[in-house]
């Protein structure tokens, strides 16, 4: 790390020559490589960008230039390059370095990302924003060709283009998003990367008067008749020109030489600029440039073989499994995915019945809507969606499933904690979002068990339904195999003789509750357990018998308070004029910040082992 | 109405010949301007779609294929076909005909509509439902070219275009979304309806290849390279081109013959078609032609002269009034509307502060994002918009406003009951949403004194915060000028001696919370009164103190129930250990149907008059 380690502050890679520059580039990837294989994280995409990033600090006068990162989750190298590198190996760790671009952390973070698609929107705030109050600033949204699916870069690009505010789109083409791309858009990138030959003499043109300073500027903005006219010859990115935008490209993403050159002639440009740069993903690592799929987000691997260690079985097993089990005897069947064939399981399904499989590219407002179609003209879709992209599709849920009665599956994956992508990712808001929506049910697997045959019912209902669990491996509650399933009716799993206390769990908390009530038993203090299944419709004869026959109610959900099961009882019990005490166990009114998912339950008392003392002190008094 | 008056169905329309076909749009227009110029309801959209809608029926075997209204309030004139003639007086009104498509009405209703930029991906839905059921079925998506600022449209054009599955988008070219039209997209229109020399040539090819029956389309279809190399001069719509669309038009959309010879032929392209209509928008109704904006959405007017009653001063004239004044003596205030500068009342501060202003198109996801970005940057961004649309926002509202900790004032207007626009626009949940959000405060006014210090104080918070208030006229309780703001604090308004219960009322429900005082006082029970103000973060100690000293509360707000401030009152009762019985009044768990907004707070008891029952029933067993 001879370069690396001299660079203290982004101005000091403007310091150094191009040999230098490619040098630093070859050592970040080396330390991206080893934090990575260590702590896990989004490989494939951060070794893809790095030349890119160099170029960009060698170009850029940071902070006051600023570079916004759409998804924000190829954000390593400019971490390492702004002051960061002595924290990088606690990168994604319990108050460790954040993994995605961080305001808090850095000035040099410009925006909060986490999500795809929102960089030009923030971009074009923020060039606004200087030219209200005549800063120089340049302004730079890096987004992925994936992200250029989402339909909110295109309300960015309609208002930035019109505005004509001169600010700078990267468009960081690696042919993929997280999957394979899809979609119309990247049959029309490919159309751009491979057709050369109007591109040489337009980048003549263009460069030659760009060149030529004051006169060469001038012509080139007087010639905007003359291009109209030729556009369709002269310009290949003609679908950007006509959002309003300077197309240039593409140009090679891992040559810097090439990529300052294309910087500086955007720079004279005083109009929005997109500069198309090819990259690859995993560049530099063979197993990753192999496989970039399964190198997107990862845990820990071997360096040495890129061998990932094996995980158990994971919800997202479970759910793929039965899915593909029940397709085979029911041909209605179809599963959409908004670019998240990996993750969320559908990869099995697209093999097996790839006529019914269905990738609508970063679109999760159109993946609810045209799913909630498909449910009601005959079809059985089961949209698979991680709880944090699903809140881009509040409304399509409000009004095109919920209102339309659309018997549209969806399954909520990550839902709950999810450990180290941090406050950005976190899946705590489903539960507070879906029980608000009328004609929603909203169920939870309290285990591997439990899944299937939620899967099931949830696909028998014929109305809106969605079935929420969490992120990573799957528990086994052996002793509880679950009863069949009853519309807005929970589970009771054990009232001893004399208890005292009424547990009353959804999903995933269904396991410390066991545990709780196990922890109570220990101190003489039976208490009763029940699995809620449903967060809507609220099992509410289940909750008013426990309050009443107990006194004593503590609900367990891990999601947010505001709008969840626990507030929703505590009503209820009001509703219906009964008298009892209860502790609704939460998440409180803050985003939660990254960490393993046993350390972030144990910071919010959600364990059996944190939540006893807390149970002891309301009504135990110990 | 000769030929009106006998379409009992769709299929009778197909029987007429071009000449009755333009009158029946002539009696279709005059019917929509007797119904709407009585009940209000939008005109300028519908008048100008009347041929449009003819030309359908006359070529389309409804319900079999299906027309996919976008945003839906263009839909009258196809009610009228659609045997809903004999209740269309009851337009807009409570139990009456909705004022939007409605499948539950009528199967010839496709799709719940209300929200716009939707039905492209219903209509993809649509197609491949039928394609994968090996139904013959023809789907049409018909939306302005205002929707095509949402960025759904794109998502869904992305997926669309590329699965190739034969539909046909209608693409109703006004010219205007609902105000004026903004965006790189409409100038983009403007230039291809404005450039006929390319588009004369290529109609007549294609016409020509089409008409020749096999060989023609063979031809047509095998000419695609040869199409590719030439596409930029033959081809005008190559943004649609590019995304997978063959693009046809424009057309003079009040021509049914041109309209019928386009449908026809779009019909024989076994691919994803664009047609592009140009419409006039409040066609053949002077003073709608002149103001189409005005012309919107209208409540009742003169048919004579086009005058609509004079209204008082609304909750929308306070905001605006008071923007514009804060705007005068701070020039970092910015006002952003997504296409509703009319409805929002911004209108005025874009006349009087046009550099600071933007509308940014139907594009509610960036118009939060943006105005994010311009108040992480110094700016002080108001965003103007509809609860309702809002919705559109979530994802946006949680990661790029309120993780971002942006501190933009949201002017949420059309909170609570909306009226006879009914389910789609009521704004029921923008409680329920923002109350589950860290860090965002969230203000209703009660009257029209309280809403300029709160958009003041909303300015002077420096974080996320929303003002929300309802549609229509405002009240002024003169006897309770507002007292100065404090976060997270309500303001007592009444506690007489010996008060039994207390009311803690939210923004517009404060008003029918003093009426039910009184009430209860005329019965002896003298009842304290307090206005809660903020709705997040809820005034704990305000709640506390009377569930303490009255040992019964009332929370009213005219929101869903679940999420709500009731539900947060009651846990928080339970989480403090206060023993008092509470009583919830808000929105049941449904979606709310149309009718005058008395006539809804009195079907869902939410008046003082009705109120006062529940409350005696509960506490004072009458």
């Amino acid at each position: 790390m001879v370069v690396l380690e001299n660079i203290r502050e982004s101005a000091d890679v403007k310091k150094l020559n191009i040999e230098q520059l490619n040098l630093l580039a070859r050592e970040i990837r080396q330390e991206i490589l080893n934090v990575v294989s260590a702590n896990g994280g989004h490989l494939a995409s951060n070794l893809g960008i790095v030349e890119l990033t160099v170029a960009l600090h060698a170009f850029l006068n940071l902070p006051q230039d600023e570079i916004v990162w759409d998804v924000g989750h190829q954000c390593y190298a400019h971490k390492l390059l702004t002051g960061r590198q002595a924290e990088f190996a606690t990168l994604r760790t319990y108050q460790g370095l954040s993994g995605f671009p961080k305001p808090h952390e850095s000035p040099a973070d410009a925006y909060v990302a986490g999500h795809s698609s929102t960089s030009i929107s923030v971009a074009v705030g923020i060039a606004q924003a200087a030219k209200l109050q005549h800063i120089e600033k340049r302004v730079y949204a890096v987004i992925g060709d994936g992200a250029l699916s989402g339909g909110m870069v295109w309300e960015a690009m309609n208002h930035g283009g019109d505005l004509k505010t001169p600010f700078t789109v990267i468009l960081n083409d690696n042919e993929m998003s997280i999957a394979e791309n899809v979609g119309a858009m990247s049959r029309y990138l490919t159309r751009l990367r491979t057709d050369k030959r109007y591109r040489r003499l337009k980048d003549r043109v263009t460069q030659f008067l760009l060149g030529k300073k004051k006169w060469g500027r001038t012509f080139y903005h007087g010639l905007e008749h003359l291009r109209d006219a030729v556009k369709y010859f002269l310009v290949r990115g003609v679908l950007f020109e006509e959002m309003g935008f300077v197309y240039l490209g593409p140009v090679d993403g891992h040559n810097i030489a090439e990529l300052l050159q294309t910087l500086k002639m955007a720079a004279r440009i005083e109009k929005p600029v997109l500069i198309h740069v090819i990259t690859q993903k995993g560049r530099g690592y063979a197993p990753a440039e192999q496989n970039p799929t399964a190198f997107h987000g990862v845990g820990s691997f071997d360096l040495a073989t890129g061998e990932t260690k094996p995980k158990g079985r994971t919800y997202t097993d479970c759910f793929a499994d039965k899915l593909c089990e029940l397709a085979a005897a029911d041909d209605k069947i179809v599963a959409v995915t908004a670019a998240m064939p990996h993750g969320t399981g559908l990869e099995k399904f697209s093999a097996e019945y790839p006529e019914r499989f269905y990738d609508v590219g970063i679109a999760e407002q159109h993946m609810v809507t045209f799913s909630a179609a498909l449910a009601l003209r005959g079809m059985r879709p089961v949209a698979a969606v991680y709880s944090t992209f699903l809140q881009r599709a509040y409304d399509q849920l409000m009004q095109d499933v919920c209102l339309a009665e659309a018997p549209l599956v969806l399954a909520v994956d990550r839902a709950g904690v999810v450990g180290e992508d941090g406050e950005t990712h976190q899946g705590l808001f489903d539960i507070a979002m879906l029980r608000a929506m009328p004609n929603m049910t909203l169920l939870a697997p309290r285990d591997a068990l439990s899944l299937a045959p939620m899967l099931e019912y949830a696909l028998s209902l014929g109305r809106p339904v969605a079935l929420r669990y969490p992120r990573g491996e799957a528990v086994t509650l052996a002793d509880y195999p679950p009863k069949p399933l009853v519309q807005g009716k929970g589970e009771v799993l054990g009232e001893p003789d004399g208890a005292q206390v009424g547990l009353l769990a959804l999903g995933d908390m269904v396991k410390p509750a066991l545990e709780l009530a196990e922890l109570l038993a220990e101190r003489g203090i039976p208490a009763a357990v029940a699995d809620l299944r449903f967060a809507k419709p609220l099992d509410e004869d289940l909750i008013v018998d426990f309050a009443q026959k107990y006194g004593r109610i503590l609900t367990l959900e891990d999601g947010v308070k505001a709008g969840g099961v626990g507030e929703g009882a505590a009503e209820l019990l009001q509703a219906r004029g009964v008298k009892a005490d209860l502790l609704a166990a939460a998440f409180p009114d803050e985003f939660v910040a990254q960490g393993k998912p046993a350390q972030i339950f144990n910071k919010y008392q959600m364990t059996a082992e944190t939540l006893l003392p807390r149970v002891l002190r309301r009504w135990f008094k110990e």
